[in-house]
């Protein structure tokens, strides 16, 4: 039986010379591929009490939509500045070169609800620790974050010490 | 009983004066209204004979994931210029101003193969016309286009009317 790793098609060099780019667009082109891969995620999530599942653009939105219709949970988009048309709070994190700011809206998170976070993947952190942030400060709590793959050697888990974090795929280098 | 059209919040004058924007956001805060939307597209594609799902950035990912993981069905994305990794085909269509470019996997769609594609919303249908094309590049065949809502006032169905289109939610105006 093919396992998850199977269908994740590896692309050396891209988007710059020396990464090695996971690409999940060739697990979800395989009905079996995406079965396994939200099966999977949503295992991540067993027994775990929570209220709410918030997803990061875009991918966070693939890989939570499905979850969240399955457990019977909102989801809340984490959006790149800009795109969200009511009134939002924002949050910036470190890239390469520069920084990007990060939205939700003010209302998508109630004081106290248990939110789970979810990515396809974890490199450094930076983004999901912003989007951490961000439900801390509209009152949330962030009970549990979930990767589909994890760039080991980029050590994100050092920046979300302070979570639960939980990855399907590990990859040792980055 | 709410209807799925209670859970849209509807903003005035954005992004601009005169739009009326509406926000799927908040139907996805709710998780009745968030199952309302994508049961009631799901039953869209009743008896449909298919093989793949593709959904254009970054709504369809949203509202087209839960659907391709009910029906067991592979999910293709239809992504802006310059997000996909792989091998693509590109094609442009017009905006207010300017225009702009959205691209697929060049291996996502084998020929022969039957497509449903799905957005959240249509205005002018600039867009998914453009994926149409994409997909019939590729030698597949779009079976049916499915939105959650339609602004019937911007005649996106006129530039689609060699397809199924079929909506949830139709608003007169735009």
């Amino acid at each position: 039986m093919k396992k998850l790793e199977d269908y994740v098609v590896s692309i050396p060099d891209y988007p710059e010379p020396g990464i090695i780019f996971r690409d999940v667009t060739s697990i979800l082109q395989d009905a079996e591929g995406l079965k396994l891969a939200i099966d999977s995620l949503q295992a991540e999530l067993d027994g775990l009490d929570f209220d709410v599942i918030a997803g990061t653009e875009s991918r966070g939105f693939i890989f939570g939509m499905p979850i969240a219709y399955n457990l019977h949970k909102p989801f809340v988009l984490v959006r790149k500045k800009g795109k969200l048309p009511r009134e939002t709070v924002s949050a910036s994190y470190d890239l390469e070169y520069g920084s990007a700011e990060i939205e939700m809206h003010k209302d998508s998170i109630k004081p106290g609800q248990k939110v789970v976070l979810i990515d396809d993947l974890i490199a450094t952190g930076g983004t999901i620790e912003a989007a951490a942030k961000l439900v801390e400060s509209l009152g949330g709590e962030v009970v549990r974050i979930i990767f589909l793959m994890e760039l080991a050697g980029l050590k994100g888990r050092e920046k979300l010490k302070n979570y639960d974090v939980r990855s399907v795929i590990r990859y040792e280098g980055n």
